[in-house]
């Protein structure tokens, strides 16, 4: 049913089986946070697991917090949270440095594990990093070994080649939210004897996936984003069971070695998912991701996801039926089931819009060169603030705010 | 003057110039921390710090902060604290990723600088993950464009050749404390041509360092050491400016382009240093590393030094000193100019030894095959703590308690 009044987001948000989480973040008092598909609220857990980090681990334990708290572990222990929420099973997911390492480690994986093809595929809207790190892999290796082809999404499909060693795409798109169909483009990709690499930035704690269920081979993903990890939060990847016996990656640190304190000369990879470590991981920023994940032990991610696409839905139908509103054109797909969990509205004043926003204490954030994005974290966004960043937006509107607040130029991180 | 007694290490450390820096810390009771060189102490401002940028920067500012707290400046903020402790002008130091993913950066960077030549040489005992990275990248490019060439350290100089590209070492070694003469080995590798890429891990913190002096080509160091940045805290790494127009490096990732939020599809790499970023900062463990830089803002690093050689000196003659520890040999270069700020005893019982110290509040660590690590970390090691740990040291041999204990196989990080 579609929400027309405050009164029903208010009801909404009452009979809402993801109500209770938002107990669990730390929000600040007059403020609509719709970013949280850029940097996640603050989990009220994260604060005394960061406490109890420093002053009792690291300040009393010293050393021996390696062992005695099994920082070691982390990466480990981590990528075992994730898993669930990206339906991978046990051993195929290691929290590990930035999604742009990562994707750097999987991209050359995946062009040794298929010799003789040379073709990184993607889609000129895929997200600026994963483009820049395959460009840097192919500036190093050649054009020989290594081409990054960059085609429009509408002819994706119809570009994946004999030469095509893997294709990369961010399955939720940073700009619009559209999303791919995981499903069918992986089994287009491995028709053509390729292999699949899905960045799951804006997917992860978004929505169900289903990475084993269909196949995926290699994905990343981020800790900052849906997942609340905190600001840079250590990101994922996912290497599918079926290429842990053939899979190797170039940064091949001593994390990633068989037996990383026998101080061996020569590199022998671990065994599986624990071979994609490199360096020491920065534990303080691991904990904070650990507490961040605890908040997902009994959600149920249907929820997530029909709640994410009812927010959504609501947003854009309030926008939509408001005349004060109706210079904001919809960059997003209408269809909910094409859509991640945020929206994305042109306007010809998009920044100075979103700067006037703020100032009323509604976050989102702006993307060049005119989009005004509204993320829906369903663990904390209610109803109610959907309809009341909506109203702020008509009042930003109707006062003409755009016109007179003075702002400096964008510098903002997704 | 040598320290014969407890009263006269009580002395010292009343007339010692660094005495003050000890209170910056907090040190569980009862201990006698020795393993600064593995993990640093923690600074007393990492806590308020932390909480800070949790509950305040994050919780309240949420994406704000990325701007409000000038996270993004994180990584050249704290690069220019810790230029001055290793000898560089600013804006040649950045803080990012790992010791491991640096060295992949630099180790790339380096043998495009010197087309032609493929050869990275360093000794057979630098530290492991240096030679697994290099050994990572040669893999990658082939060994035609690179070989890993390992050497005894005694032969090093005489195997610079006209194929040499860059060569790599490690300041102070990990097991030994042994130095490298910075300024004789970068002369050898220039006069052939070649650069000179020192890892730092050891050095940072622990005595003064002249890269730019020294006409050093690149560096890479490590934030949880000396510099008691927490466990798995942000490395560093350094690029001297005369390279800063030609080099370049393969993880391109959005936070090394000049204009990260411009999202253009194509890398252009930022000018200078800004260009090693990667991916997006871990900005709780980043503060944390700031929180502990700011010690060293009035801190000479020739007391350091001088602090550091008197606390090694004091060690190794106790030890020397007493018959009960007859069987310890030391491991180190006995000439304190040769060494950095730790200490190695070899003993055939070394690990179950070291079991027994800790067991009794000495903390220092264990190498394989058999070695006793200790290291001074002059802001809050104290001479007393020098004598005690001899004692101490003796008491287990006395007592034989090695042979009491039973402990399982060491799991630990440098």
């Amino acid at each position: 049913m579609m929400l027309r009044t405050r009164a029903q987001c208010l009801e909404a948000d009452r009979n809402d089986p993801l109500a209770e989480h938002r107990d669990a973040f730390v929000l600040p008092p007059e403020t609509i946070y719709l970013d949280g598909n850029s940097l996640g609220a603050l989990p009220g857990a994260v604060d005394a697991c960061l406490r109890a980090t420093v002053t009792e681990q690291w300040g009393q334990g010293l050393i021996r917090g390696w062992n005695d708290h099994d920082w070691i572990g982390l990466p480990m222990r981590l990528g075992e949270k994730i898993a669930p929420l990206i339906g991978a099973a046990s051993d195929q997911v290691i929290v590990a440095d930035s999604v742009s390492v990562n994707l750097y480690k999987l991209l050359a994986a995946a062009l040794a594990l298929r010799p003789g093809r040379s073709v990184i595929l993607s889609s000129e809207d895929n997200f600026p990093t994963d483009l820049y790190i395959a460009q840097g892999l192919c500036e190093l290796l050649g054009k020989e070994r290594c081409e990054l082809l960059l085609v429009d999404r509408s002819r994706l499909v119809n570009s994946i080649g004999n030469n095509t060693a893997v294709v990369m795409l961010t399955h939720v798109d940073f700009r619009s939210g559209r999303l791919w169909d995981m499903q069918t483009i992986t089994r287009h990709v491995h028709e053509a004897g390729a292999l699949m690499l899905w960045d799951l930035a804006h997917s992860a704690g978004a929505l169900p996936l289903k990475l084993d269920a269909y196949g995926v081979d290699l994905a990343v993903g981020c800790g900052y984003k849906y997942l609340n990890g905190g600001p840079g939060a250590p990101a994922f990847l996912y290497v599918a069971k079926t290429h842990h016996s053939h899979a190797a990656q170039p940064l091949s640190g001593w994390m990633g070695h068989a037996q990383p304190f026998a101080f061996s000369p020569s590199y022998e990879p671990a065994q599986g998912i624990r071979g994609f470590q490199t360096g020491t991981p920065p534990v303080l920023s691991y904990r904070a991701l650990e507490a961040a994940l605890t908040l997902w032990e009994n959600v149920d991610l249907a929820q997530v996801r029909e709640k994410s696409v009812r927010l959504s839905e609501t947003f854009i139908e309030l926008v939509e039926g408001s005349e004060t509103l109706a210079e904001f054109d919809l960059n997003s797909p209408r269809q909910a089931s094409e859509r991640g969990s945020h929206v994305a509205f042109a306007h010809p004043f998009g920044y100075a819009i979103m700067r006037a926003l703020i100032d009323r204490g509604v976050i989102g954030d702006f993307r060049e060169p005119d989009l005004l994005r509204f993320g829906f974290a369903p663990l904390y966004t209610r109803y109610v603030d959907v309809w009341d960043a909506v109203e702020h937006l008509r009042g930003v509107m109707l006062n003409r705010e755009y016109e007179t607040s003075q702002h400096q130029a964008p510098k903002r991180v997704t």
